[in-house]
């Protein structure tokens, strides 16, 4: 019994232009929002016509979400199945192959890898991924199945709990889709090895997107005495202690994180070096300034503190804040990094937050490196706004 | 018989704010040019006062210039001497020394490195010294005193001939201020060997600036076929040639520039897998596209296509062009740089213009990296607008 044919959306008058000029959205505003089309299941692969009934591609819609449509292929018909999945999956690991000598990095970046709303994070034998929008949790079974094909995992952690699924009325939850995982899993980074949790940690347990700023802080942590706040796993504090940084303190408020930063240390023979300190990060700064302490790095890569638009005066304000009190126990002639994961801050905002900040405490100094994430995280040319890291690396008078 | 006393300028109401919140410049509407600050010689070091007469540090003026005062020092009576410029080029070199195993770089990048308007490139013994102000240009004996004495140089030479010293009323020149140069100097980066020009070269002989893209770029190009517009002495073309691409195409329009590139490429045993053509770019790519070439890596490293503001609007078109025809040149699943040096262009505007550069080749990619120029090119953080170079790096579908 063939296939019942595939629905179709229609694109309203004007809406048409942007997506055929590589746009891969289109939104709810921009449909023909009738009956039809708010009956389709949420995460349907659908035809897209413009008004004159002429094709655009395929793509998987959400009649209840603002961003409806994402595009999955040119091809109105393209037949979306493991083949599909391996394909995309193949071009995206020649990159990841390209930029890495061993298999620890961000497989799959959304958009910008043609797979919308869908994010794995590769760690050797063990996969996390992220489905964030409708279409990619129905499209689950042939995206594993494919996975499991190519990569024969250990084991693939569903990691179904990112707050971006109630946009897009999913449920929130984590399991292990294939396999068995008792217990972390190792990431190596350039001779570093870390350990992380793809199940109880953060996102998929590790920030991958951080990788090529963690390389150019340990090249020049030297010897010095390095100050890793919100450090996670410590993340940029083994980098630099691997580097030979003489005394490194990471501190973070996660007890967990910080027990994987622990046994990391130990595993890379730098545990005598490094201190790990569960602390909020702001408190944590004011009382090592009181102290008199200064460091000659000192990292501060906090979560967001824009997590909507509404909250962007308060955030820069927290940016002009941390960035006055990471100066001040940054010792003259040191380097202070400084970063912001919101995509609601655009990097002349926050980079102005940054000046500001330096001025507060009295500093002045030069930007050696500006910096997004890592290019296994790539960006979709049309979509600026997903560029959501960004970070400054100081020297300081 | 004791020095006359340093001569004053004097902001006007309302001006001292941005400089005491550590922005370097004061411009002339700022200032009060009464007839003694108008008498006052080109490039002389002066106290800046505000209007209640309160020092707020020494600097370079030019009543002749827009940008009439560059402050030097936040002592007003800092002496302005050998040992000035001496602390200033310490710190300058300590930063490159953690930066980079060999002495070759950037040295000194003006207003970042508290120098402002100069820039000075060190090829090993040999430096390039570029004063681009009034100031800079009159303490010039002060510098060459404490260059000779902390680097013993087989050579200076100053390349007095930038575009930018006219706008200070300085006449153009190149000369050789202290020992010989008998021929090209190389450049290290990264076990490549360079040959460049200081004394008849563009600008300083080289551009260390795009160094990290180099390094993106040979690790991105694998055995693959690159073609390098744009090259200059091949700066792109060798680090590929020599990470093991099979073939390399260097294309510039200066012979003088291409020979140095040959040359570079038997210093590096790589003369059998490059080419060095002499022709326009634009032309040599709808050349290259008629003949049906593709390559796997395509380099767009252009000179600046916005001199002034006037320019903008037809650079950002020669910015699309350039995508258009470098993408049509770029195999599947090849990898696409493109640069604009001009500090006109802000990083928005020329991303859009690579956007609709792809969409006018009707080619899809993503972004890998966005990056400025090279760590030892540091930015003031009040001057954001010197951040003059952006590149993309795209992996094309």
């Amino acid at each position: 019994m063939p296939a019942p044919p595939r629905p179709s959306i229609h694109l309203l008058p004007g809406h048409a232009k942007r997506l055929r000029h590589g746009h891969p959205w289109a939104y709810s505003n921009e449909l023909r929002m009738d009956a039809e089309a708010k009956a389709l299941p949420p995460g349907s692969v659908v035809r897209v016509l413009d008004v004159g009934g002429e094709a655009l591609g395929c793509a998987i819609f959400n009649p209840h979400s603002l961003i409806a449509a994402r595009l999955l292929a040119d091809d109105p018909d393209a037949v979306i199945d493991r083949e599909f999945f391996r394909a995309r999956l193949e071009a995206a690991v020649a990159l990841r192959a390209r930029l890495f000598d061993e298999p620890y990095y961000r497989l799959a970046h959304a958009e910008a890898d043609r797979l919308p709303g869908l994010a794995i994070d590769r760690f050797g034998d063990v996969l996390a991924v992220q489905a964030n929008s409708a279409g990619m949790d129905r499209l689950l079974p042939e995206l594993l199945a494919a996975l499991d094909e190519m990569f024969s995992p250990r084991a693939v952690v569903l990691r179904s709990d990112s707050p971006a699924r109630t946009h897009e009325g999913l449920e929130r939850s984590v399991s292990v889709a294939s396999g068995v995982l008792d217990g972390p899993v190792e990431v190596h980074e350039d001779g570093v090895r870390y350990l992380a949790d793809p199940v109880a940690g953060q996102k998929t347990g590790w920030y991958f997107d951080q990788r090529s700023s963690r390389s150019f802080i340990a090249r020049l942590s030297g010897e010095g005495r390095v100050l890793d706040l919100y450090s996670y796993s410590g993340g940029f504090a083994l980098r630099a202690a691997a580097a030979g940084a003489r005394h490194v303190v990471a501190v973070d408020r996660s007890e967990a994180a910080l027990a994987l930063g622990e046994r990391s240390a130990e595993l890379n023979g730098v545990a005598a070096r490094c201190r790990f300190v569960r602390a909020e990060a702001f408190a944590e700064m004011a009382r090592l300034a009181a102290d008199g302490e200064r460091y000659d790095v000192v990292v501060a890569d906090p979560p967001s503190f824009v997590k909507s638009r509404k909250e962007l005066k308060p955030g820069l304000r927290g940016y002009r804040k941390m960035t006055r009190l990471a100066a001040t126990l940054t010792a003259p002639g040191g380097y202070l990094f400084v970063a912001s994961c919101s995509h609601n801050v655009e990097p002349q905002a926050f980079a102005e937050a940054v000046r500001r900040g330096l001025a507060d405490a009295g500093r002045s100094g030069r930007v050696l490196r500006a910096a997004g994430a890592a290019p296994d995280h790539p960006q979709h040319p049309a979509l600026p706004e997903s560029a959501y890291l960004k970070s400054l690396t100081l020297r300081l008078d």
